[in-house]
């Protein structure tokens, strides 16, 4: 079986877990402490990062997009990303825009400052960092809104990577409560649609050791 | 005629000229200061970012990664990615890298270091962070010799995006004098043969206001 090295708090590893339950692909899931630098870990990716997808064959794939091409490239059904050229950029625009976008200007500060310092002992979350990355998120979500209105899902009216992406990225948000839904009811429409997936709520079982979610964090019907 | 909008500081736009020679699309180069936030081009490109390629009938294309994938979806030849689903993973496996790590841990420090802070008067370059980015250079001077000394270009024997993407990054560094090529011999080779090409020669023409590059910038033979 595939091995998926992963961490709760990564959103690259999170859009992975869901696109290989996507793919009805078997992984064992196991937990990497990136930060940890171990020399085996950095023997399969020298990037040092989460997620990592080792196959049966022991060949071993890392970086978020790589391996999300990959399986689509390899395995066929289900599809997700359009057939046609203009339906794939606009996946690949979004999956740019939820990972490096709204990853730098959101869950990056958040997970930076409410989580790591907290376990590392580095003192209290940073105001100003905690208020800007709750600023951002406010456009972030009604962007969301503004495509899921339109489209149904965010590149189209189906499920698509791009659709992985943002939900690995606002559900790390969600489980800190950053998120007041019934202010962005597009936005929550879209969630609660995702939320829905057997992918993605294989994701929101997951607890982080010694902290908790909100009531809603995994509830489907917020 | 197409458009490209442009920055010559912008490694992501370095690297998208250097697609669009490579499938020979012709292209109407324009610059765009994108920290002038002109609304116009926001209407283009919601992320404000360099490049946008925006095609004869209109519609525009934002995202380096997600030109990238479109240009080599809908112009065929030549291919610069490889057919079988490893080569292609090895291709996107280094995008990741160099537009990602090399662009956080390097380029990005020299732009804003040594010409941002220049021409807005913001004082002096941060020597902590110019130091930081030397250091992290020789890292991927070494990977990049790695590569190139086992494969002849990065991901393969022939060229592909992944050098593109590398010489759009390697040339702004070069551009400000950063590299002491004689320590890194089996790169400077990969950047030689990379130089020679007709797609890279018209990035190394540009010549920024105000800014002399070293004599070996464009020079092939260095």
């Amino acid at each position: 079986m595939a091995t998926l090295y992963h961490h709760w708090l990564s959103p690259a590893a999170r859009f992975v877990r869901v696109l290989v339950m996507e793919k009805r692909l078997d992984v064992t899931l196991r937990l990497e402490k990136e930060w940890e630098r171990r020399q085996a870990f950095l023997a399969l990716n020298p990037a040092g990062e989460v997620p990592v997808l080792v196959m049966d064959d022991g060949s071993a794939y890392s970086g978020a997009l790589a391996i999300a091409e990959y399986l689509e490239d390899t395995i066929a059904e289900p599809a997700l990303m359009p057939e046609n050229p203009d339906g794939r950029y606009e996946v690949r625009r979004l999956l740019g825009w939820f990972h490096t976008k709204l990853g730098t200007e959101v869950t990056r500060l958040i997970v930076s400052e409410k989580l790591f310092k907290r376990f590392l002992g580095m003192g209290e979350p940073d105001s100003d960092s905690v208020r800007c990355a709750a600023q951002n998120l406010k456009t972030h979500l009604r962007y969301i809104g503004h495509l899921a209105s339109r489209r149904h899902y965010l590149a189209g009216p189906v499920f698509t990577m791009a659709d992985a992406a943002a939900a690995a990225h606002i559900s790390v948000a969600d489980y800190f409560g950053d998120i007041a839904w019934d202010a962005w009811p597009d936005a929550k429409d879209w969630y609660m649609r995702v939320k829905s997936r057997r992918s993605i709520r294989a994701l929101l079982a997951d607890r982080i050791p010694g902290l908790v979610p909100p009531p809603h964090y995994g509830d489907p019907d917020f």
